[in-house]
């Protein structure tokens, strides 16, 4: 029998074929999209077009990212988008994360597991575990079919410290606490290596290394969602900066995320060739992570 | 111009009016229902039948809550289940709470809310705001309109205290640091009194106690929605004492949720009628926790 590829032994392979780390965040805003027609049409085909064009072009995304709340928002018909979507990805190769931040316990998780790996069919998630590992537990025999789950660490919003950046009575901040979490289920081998990963925002490049270099210390295998590039302030060469740089053998496992930037690459590159003008800031991106 | 009923108002409103401070939770497990045929029927005339019956033995339930994990893990034949229960709630005056534990920020909360208030028309949210404020702002448009949304402070699970539970430098623990983005918000009166509740667990009652007073003190209006009574452990009983006891004003706005205590009502009462089952179920709460 061979051995099960791991998560993030998928994500290395794959981000090493593609010479790309950057995540595809696929988070459609319909009065951003110059398409007409219903919703279900307009959203599959301006992203359909997107990563086709992508394809066509060598740059075929090591991993996308569509974001629930984007989907959800326009009923049965954005959900219905969302499987079509998925559908392509799968027909080419692309894995999917769906970035729904679920957060709860025990027989609810077992649900929120069961939609988001057997009916929408994705390949990993992002979950809150605010509520501590009874929200991770039920995703551990997902784990171990090759599934990943990034848990929240420190996120890339202005607020994110509220909460997050507490100080402890032993020192420790509150991420730190949540990193503390996965890096324990780990330790206590229950589930497999290299399938809990963390979300850490882009915007925060001294958290970002302070918690890649916990888990390096903990000899843990912990693959990093990076959002918040773009818009939100956040710089590529800063996050590579502080996974170690360029060099560093771990860094295809981790996954710099950009959503905006490619759906609206057309009205920054003022052109209406909303395909074409993602393909070329998915290069530019690439060349300025890459190795 | 009338003056629009605050969430908190309603909630008292409701809860005197029939006599019940119970929130009759709706989470379907389809191997505990005695009904056969397609999921969304299924779950609607499960549902629909025992709300039904409370309505005839006047014993309307004051809030339900659904919690979306259940309906969404059986894909669109559960979520319109859920939509039909939802508008069956509505034809009979029944406010519902959905139970999503959303925690985005900026554009894709607004997305979240948009779905949760216009398409799934519910009154109530429950959120996770470990990535702070940003994930409550967006909802405040909503509450202006009577909406209610309540944030997880202290939830009810077994490791709710792996973060929740962790002491600050300043000795306080994370979850009343939560508790104080909820009245930092009100303090400086950027959302309407009462919209803003918190969840707490039946489980830990000395913290709910402990919560409860600290919003009573900073003269906050704050509703809790308090889930864990029954399988979990925790007592009504024992709620109701940490609220200051049933002769206190204040009670009326709260609501302990009970789940499978109404769905497998009929397994415990060793009987068929899941319906009366889980009306007789209602009436001993109410009984138990009403003045």
């Amino acid at each position: 029998m061979t051995q099960q590829e791991t998560y993030a032994e998928k994500l290395t392979r794959l981000a090493k074929e593609r010479k790309s780390i950057i995540c595809v965040g696929l988070d459609p805003e319909i009065d951003k999209i110059p398409l007409h027609g219903e919703i279900e049409d307009v959203v599959f085909t301006f992203y359909r077009n997107i990563l086709q064009a992508m394809i066509d072009e060598n740059v075929k995304p090591a991993i996308v990212k569509p974001n629930y709340a984007f989907y959800f928002q326009h009923g049965f018909e954005g959900l219905k988008a969302l499987q079509r979507i998925v559908g392509f990805c799968h027909e080419n190769d692309i894995p999917i994360i769906l970035d729904a931040k679920v957060g709860d316990i025990n027989k609810t998780a077992q649900a929120y597991a069961k939609g988001i790996f057997d009916w929408l069919k994705v390949d990993a998630v992002t979950v809150n575990a605010y509520m501590g590992r009874d929200v991770l537990e039920p995703f551990f025999p997902y784990c171990r079919e090759g599934k990943g789950v990034y848990g929240l660490l420190k996120t890339s919003n202005e607020s994110s410290g509220e909460l997050q950046d507490l100080e402890l009575k032993d020192g420790k901040k509150v991420y730190l606490a949540a990193a503390d979490i996965l890096a324990g289920i780990y330790s206590k081998k229950e589930v497999t290596s290299g399938s809990l990963g963390g979300v850490v925002g882009a915007t925060y490049p001294i958290q970002l290394q302070e918690l890649n270099d916990y888990f390096v210390s903990r000899n843990v295998v912990v693959p990093l969602l990076i959002p918040g590039v773009g818009k939100q302030g956040g710089s590529a060469a800063d996050v590579v900066q502080a996974l170690g740089g360029k060099k560093n053998e771990n860094i295809w496992m981790h996954r710099i995320n950009v959503s905006s930037g490619f759906s609206e690459a057309y009205i920054a590159q003022k052109t209406t060739d909303y395909a074409g003008a993602a393909v070329k800031e998915l290069k530019r991106l690439n060349k300025e992570v890459g190795p």
